[in-house]
This record gives C-alpha cells, structure tokens and sequence, in this order.
C-alpha cells in the first residue's frame, strides 16, 4: 500500500492504522509573494492567475468545482491540479476536513478557520513576515492543533502554496541541512529557485531561533503546520513533499512531534527531492496515475505536479479504508472527467 | 443529572448518551447592533463593553482570561459571564470546541472559523443582513456542520449575542410563534424588548421564507446555528434557552435536524421562557450554582444570567463524565477565584 522511504515499520504501521479509525485533514493555504518571481512555479495556468490556486483548490475539495476563478487550477500547459485527488479520496471516505488560512491573498468561498496569518513576502527581496506576527499566528496554530486533534485520532495536514517548495529550501538552508527543492515541473527551474534561496538566507545572522527562520525566509503554511503539529495531542501525517520536510524540521524543534511524512512516489523518485532529511518516518503512496487513460493524469508519473494538496495521503487513505488501487484510478479518472474534461 | 421539560425521555437519553462519546462543542458568537438600543441587554459592563462581550467569552474559553478587554464580560453590577461555567466544564472533560464567527464585530485573539457571516443591524430600525448575505452564509454554515459532524458523535452548539433573545422573539412572533423574551436580568425589560420586536415584524408581509425571516428581522447567530443543524449528519444540541428555541424552529422548517435543546433550569424556571414552542425535545440541568458561597455565581439562581455560550449543556456534559455536582460546583467556583475575583 506504501513504501518506507526512511523510518521503523512498526512504528509507521501503528500510525497509519489511525487512518482506519477517525482522522481528520486540514488543508493549509496560503501564498507567498515569492510566487512572482517569474518562472519559479508553474501552479497556475498563467502568472495572474497563481495566487488564485490554493482557494481555488480547496473549492474544489468542498464542491467538486471552483468558485474564485471559473476552472480547476492547472499548469500554463494543462496539468491538474492534485486537489482532484483528494477530491476523490474525500468524496470516497466522507472523511470531515477543515482549512485553514494560511496567509491567503483571496479567500474562498468555503468555511475557513483564521489563525491571523499573514500572506508571505517574497523572501528574495524581505522578509516573508514580522517575527511578532509569526509568533501570533503559531501560537493560534497551536491551540488549533490542540482542539482538531482532541476531534480525531490522527491530525493529516495537506498544503497549497505555489513557489511552497522555494521557501522550504530556504527553511532547510537556513536551519543547516541539505536544501534540495523538488518542483510541479520535470525541468525543475533549479537555478531561479537557488538564487531566491541564496538571496533570502544571506540576510539571516545565524542566530536565529526555527520560529525567526520562518518568518524571514519562509512562508505562513511553513508556519501554521508547524504550529498545528506542536499542539496536536495525536500523531500527525505530514501530507506533502519536500515542503513538509522542512515543516516537520521547524515542528521538531519547536516542540514535540510524533508523526510522518506521507507523499507521492512521485516525489520519492525525485531526485531533486530529498526527504531522508526528515526527522519523522517517510513513506510514499503510488496513486498509479501511470495507469491513467488520460493524459494530464499520467503526466504525474512523467514528473509533472506530483504531489500537493495532501493528495498522497488522501491516497492512501483511500487504499486503507478498502478501495483498491484500481478502483481509486477509476474513481479519480470519472471525476477528472467530470471536473477537468467538462470545463 | 436533568429535568425533561418537554419530549420523550428514551429519545432523549439516546442523544445524550452521545456526550460520553465524542462530542464536538461550536460556539456561534457574534452581535446585533439591536443592543445598542439603550437598555436592552446587560451582557456587559456598560453599554461602550457589550459588543466585546462575545469575543471575550471565546477568549475565556481558550485561555481562562480575555484579551479584547482587560477582564471577563459581566453585567453592570458584576454577574460574571455563564462562559465561565462552560469554561470549568471544558477545561476538566477536555472536549473539543471551535468558534465561529456569527457576525462579529470585533475578533477574539483566537482560531475563529469564517462563514461569512456578518454583523446583524438593529432590527428595530431595518433588516438585520440582506437575504443574500444570509443565504451565503447559511450555506457556507451548512457544510460546516458537515464536517464538524464527520468528526463527532453529537455536535453541540452554544452562542453569544447581546440582546439575542430580542432577536430570537422577533423571529419567533414572525414564524406565527408566542413570542415571549428571557433575559438576562431579573427585572427583564420586556416593554423595551417587544417595542423592538413589533417594529421590526412590521416590516414584514408575511410572505417571507424562514431564511428570509432571519435575514429580516433575526441576526446571524440564529442563522448560523441553524445552518450548522441543517448540515450536521449527527444529532445536534442546541446549547441556549429561548434563543435555541427560534434557532430550532427555523431549522426545522429549512431542513431536517434531529437534537434537542439543553439549557439550564434557571431558564426553565424563568415565566418569560417559553420553552414549549420548541419543535424539538428540552430538558434542563442545574447547576447548583444557588448553593454557591460567591455571591456572583448565586446570583444565577436568583434570575441573573441564567445562560448563555452553552452553560447548560456544559455543566451536562460535566456530569456525564462522571464529575458530581458538588466537584463540579467546587471546580466552577475556583475558576471564579482565579479569573473573576482576582480581577
């Protein structure tokens, strides 16, 4: 059902079981400005409509359509967005889920959760954040955390930031680990994205503490997952790439953290992509988009988007609560039909 | 544990067994600009306090102090906010409980879930919101209640809104209801009160639809709350008194709910409380506050307060989990120390 990319397979299986029990998925949105660098993410059909992705995304998750722009976020060349298929998973398990705004510039029209975070700067040029509206935002975070994780027996916590994976780069450099930055693309724009990241980490003084490293060179969804994790009182699943890497790096030194890192295989098999620098367990879930009849799913597999939006632990979820491989292919392609080929 | 003031006793306690398993508690806050009509209500201090009272309350609930104001919400002559009470009962079960923001005019420094609703006008002068307005904000409420019901067993929801039980009769005369008005005070200002209510049911032509009538001359606690009811997939506790008993009669006619109304018996023994109009079962609980040595807390038994942000079913849920009435009246009365007399 998943592979271990790092960590104890007991331990991980013990944590996955609460999936079959009663989990919960937060959805964290948010946008940072870093997004305008052009050419560093492609979560958006043009560079207008980028910053309309992660509400767009979470429409998508409530209604099965969105409503602040009138399709599906998509890359410039067609490529779905991954909400779609967690879409699927949720609509399959009736799983409940909440967002939560993460510093989102546009809101969606769906019931959000508000901590006060703040929509990130772009880190090339400023900080993302006052450290004084960081510290307010994880404090809310945490009490959030706190109350969802009281609800359920294990807390999921998915993502939608274009440019997310720039930002945690510059989180990992600036806390002293390796910074490797996966991408929505196979030609990865790895050299715009290092030089964001070099920027950004060159004003830092290297005395500041995880929560100081967000907020200068980091991105409010960085910020509110880490805050959600140190205050649930149940595992939590990371649901996302390299971007949660950084997240469960910040969460472990703020606090205590038990949990892991769910994704796609298809960022395992990244190689731009490393998640051996969690400090968590990993495993990556094979959606089996390869298999796909159509063509903007299969792109997955061709390196293309990946993961986002909690979509391999949606996944997974799936895979646990009974409904094969195929049938989730199946499930995922009817609403691809209805969703992306109908638009 | 509770007196059944109206309803069938076995469906009762089978909703109520639901409190031993996993209840999920939302409070819906927010205000009306119906209580600056002078005076009309004294859930504050003095008339420029009132409208922090609802964020106050929340922000007791999460932290045992407040932030907007520099104490805890109480009538002029000092009766403490009921929150306290709710507040004893969550802090020793440890149940979940989120907010939501039922048209506030002024935000809590803590996570606060966005409907979209917004800030009631003075339904003595014109409409509380534009139909439209509620509409989206019923609507949005309703999926809350979805999902917040996928991760409970029983959703309970209490509420704050200075002069709510002049709204709640407004609705109440408008549905073709005996309107009659709790209060907070013993010397209930009913003239004041049912001025307002005739004026504003006189602006109505009688054609309205149930959310119309909310939208006219309600306020956007009632709709939200209903919304929750009419999207929950469980059964739903309305945690209030007359209040609840609008917000359930407009439920009812919009959609399907199963629940009951919990409150205190300090609400059922109020002659202006008619809790019969309820389409749903009743019943009330004690919270020995009478037997108290504060002063501010006996008060209660002597017709102040009497209510509010869900005291009833709070205390309830206190004593289903196995805490006495005297421990619990203990535990309510050092939180009194520490958060009112230390003041």
């Amino acid at each position: 059902m998943y592979q271990v990319v790092k960590g104890d397979e007991s331990e991980i299986a013990t944590i996955l079981d609460r999936l079959e029990k009663r989990p919960v998925f937060l959805f964290c949105v948010g946008n940072t400005l870093t997004a305008e660098v052009p050419g560093i993410t492609v979560a958006g059909a043009n560079p207008e409509l980028i910053k309309y992705t992660p509400p767009a995304d979470v429409e998508l998750l409530y209604y099965g359509k969105c409503k602040v722009i009138p399709f599906p976020p998509a890359t410039p060349d067609g490529k779905p967005t991954p909400a779609l298929i967690t879409y699927t998973a949720l609509r399959l398990t009736k799983v409940p889920f909440f967002v939560v705004d993460s510093g989102l510039m546009d809101k969606p029209d769906v019931p959000v959760i508000e901590v006060h975070a703040v929509t990130g700067k772009n880190i090339a040029e400023e900080d993302a954040m006052s450290v004084e509206n960081a510290k307010k935002a994880f404090e809310k975070a945490v009490e959030l955390g706190k109350q969802v994780s009281r609800a359920s027996d294990v807390v999921v916590v998915g993502e939608s930031i274009p440019a997310g994976t720039t930002t945690a780069g510059a989180v990992l450099k600036a806390l002293g680990l390796e910074c490797k930055v996966s991408s929505s693309m196979p030609e990865n724009p790895v050299d715009i994205k290092m030089k964001v990241i070099e920027k950004a980490v060159s004003r830092l003084s290297g005395d500041e503490t995880p929560l100081e490293v967000v907020a200068k060179v980091g991105d409010p969804v960085i910020l509110t997952v880490a805050g959600i994790a140190c205050g649930s009182e149940k595992p939590v699943i990371f649901a996302g790439g390299t971007q949660m890497v950084a997240v469960a790096n910040v969460a472990e030194r703020l606090g205590s953290v038990e949990g892991l890192i769910a994704t796609t295989k298809y960022v395992a098999e990244d190689e731009n992509a490393d998640l051996t620098q969690s400090p968590l367990p990993v495993i990556a879930v094979d959606p089996m988009l390869g298999k796909s009849s159509k063509a903007g799913l299969r792109a997955y597999a061709e390196g293309f988007v990946k993961e986002g939006v909690g979509a391999g632990a949606a996944t997974l979820l799936a895979y646990m609560r009974g409904i094969s491989p195929d049938e989730f292919l199946k499930e995922v392609e009817r609403d691809y039909e209805r969703i992306i080929e109908s638009k």
